[in-house]
C-alpha cells in the first residue's frame, strides 16, 4: 500500500458537515501539507485558500469546478485541480477516500 | 494541537460500516501502529486481535466492554482498554474522533 514516510500527523480530525466530510492533516518533510479524508454521500461546496489538487483514491462522485458548466464524473480514481480563492461543488454518491494537496 | 512526528501514514483509509467508521493507520517510530479514526452516529461491534486502547478525542457515546453488563458512558474525552481476542460494542450518539493504540 502507498504510504507517506517521515511525516507529522495532527492527532485530531478536521470535521465538516456534521462528520460527513472528515480529514487528518499530514505535514510532509518539505513542510507542505496534505489532508487524507473521507466524504460520505451528500452534496457539498468548499472554498479554497490555495490551489488544491484532489486525488480521489476510491469513490463515485461528480465535481463542478469553478467557471465550468459541465460536471466532472469520477468513478473509482481520479484527480482534479481547483484554483485558489474559488469554490467547487461535489456530489458524492458512495463513500469516497481522498488525498488533497495544497500549494 | 497534539501531533505525531516522524511517522508513516497509509495513504488509503480503512473503511467499515459503509463509511460510518473510518480510520487511517499510522506507524510510529518504535514500529507500533495506531489508527486515527472517525465514527458517525450508529451502533457497532468490533472484534480485537490485540489489546486495544481507545482514546476518545471528542464525542458522545457509550461502550460495552467484554464481560461487562454496564455500559461505559463517555461525553467529550475518555479512554478505555479492550483485551485481545474479544469484542466490544459501541453506541455512538455524535460524531466521534478517536485514536486507537494496539499492543
Amino acid at each position: 500500500m502507498s504510504q507517506f514516510s517521515n511525516v507529522t500527523v495532527d492527532k485530531s480530525a478536521n470535521i465538516y458537515f456534521e462528520g460527513k466530510v472528515t480529514s487528518r492533516s499530514v505535514w510532509l518533510q518539505d513542510g507542505s501539507k496534505i489532508t487524507l479524508g473521507i466524504m460520505l454521500p451528500g452534496a457539498y461546496e468548499f472554498g479554497t485558500d490555495s490551489v488544491e489538487v484532489m486525488e480521489i483514491l476510491s469513490g463515485d462522485l461528480k465535481v463542478l469546478l469553478p467557471g465550468q458548466s459541465e460536471w466532472l464524473e469520477i468513478q473509482g480514481q481520479g484527480t482534479f485541480t481547483v484554483p485558489a480563492h474559488t469554490s467547487f461543488k461535489l456530489e458524492v454518491r458512495t463513500v469516497t477516500d481522498y488525498c488533497c494537496s495544497y500549494s
